[in-house]
């Protein structure tokens, strides 16, 4: 059984940054408006922070239907757990995530700064100092055959694209928003293109997605 | 939780057909060729029948990974379990689906000549003579809280539609199959948007996918 390194949903603007400039603890995503460069998903179904019923069953829904699909652990950058920087300061805060963070399987949260694990609701983070391929194994091992997430943010992703250890992307556009500034994944998606197979999918809610896979 | 009753990749000729004419044991698909009707599936990487590693992860992959994700139970025709027509004059023949059907789960087979149900592997076959809501109904208990779905043939779905009790159909045309006569599911698409949302979304591979979730 193959165990897959996947990124899934991950979304960039139309000039290709994942967030904008400014992270702070009020403003994760920066400059950028995290509620509009998502709201693609938020329109769905299946999109797991849906406070009301309804939402589009359409092709948006397939991809937050998939994000968990056959995961079996998570690989995040340090900034997507929380704003701090150098040493930690604070431990008692726990990241971003709530008392219910949407993971549901170990996390490995990349940083020269580690600290003890911790345990939320159904979600464990580890904090591990190792290079990707090293974190990569004991996803890996941790995932039970199960496929490995990089949840980001863009430079994590970039770092597991650099060690070619990412086996399929899956990364949403948003064309009408644009940043200048920030975590930045690509100039272009043909950046990938020597190195993966695309289908670039228009969806009619106005994103388009690009599916990656390893040639 | 509200439980679907899905249609999964459903596939149909250009003119709407989903098998043509002239079903028998050796031609499941009448005179429709069903490698070539499959082929948009057969070609991912996550399809179940595949003899060699490799495929595509791109649009269609999601598609037919998505197939069995929550789903608790199938309804299918009877001429999707075999070609016998009447009563059953051969009860030793269990069905064109082998000794390791793809379903796994338990399968409610439409019929007015109702047979014992009998396992082979983990799917378990019932024979039930009653109307779609009544099949709905068992096959929803049986599924234990997860979706269910509507497995075809055109025959079946249609009864289904005509019910109103559909919430969610993926059909995929093949454009470059023309059938002529066979089962149909429709004259066009059209004739299910006074009830349902629909995203037509062309993928890179040729087929069309049709996303129905109701209004």
């Amino acid at each position: 059984m193959t165990q897959l390194l996947r990124v899934q949903n991950f979304t960039v603007s139309s000039d290709g940054f994942g967030a904008g400039e400014g992270q702070s603890l009020e403003r994760p995503f920066g400059h950028a408006d995290p509620m509009s460069l998502m709201s693609w998903a938020g329109a769905t179904a299946s999109w797991k922070m849906r406070t009301e019923p309804g939402g589009s069953r359409g092709l948006d829904d397939y991809f937050i239907r998939d994000y968990d699909h056959n995961i079996g652990a998570e690989i995040m950058g340090r900034n997507k757990f929380g704003p701090q920087r150098g040493p930690w300061e604070n431990e008692e805060w726990q990241g971003w995530w709530g008392d219910e963070p949407p993971f549901h399987t170990p996390v490995f949260v990349m940083t020269h700064h580690t600290r003890p694990s911790f345990t939320l609701s159904d979600t464990t983070f580890h904090f591990v100092d190792d290079d990707p391929a090293k974190v990569l194994e004991g996803a890996k091992e941790s995932a039970q055959g199960k496929d490995v997430r990089v949840g980001g943010g863009a430079t994590t992703i970039r770092a597991f694209l650099e060690a070619d250890l990412v086996d399929t992307l899956h990364v949403v556009v948003a064309p009408s928003i644009t940043l200048g500034s920030g975590a930045r994944l690509w100039e272009s998606p043909d950046e990938l293109t020597d190195r993966f197979h695309l289908d670039v999918v228009p969806s009619p809610s106005g994103v388009v997605h690009h599916l990656f896979w390893r040639k």
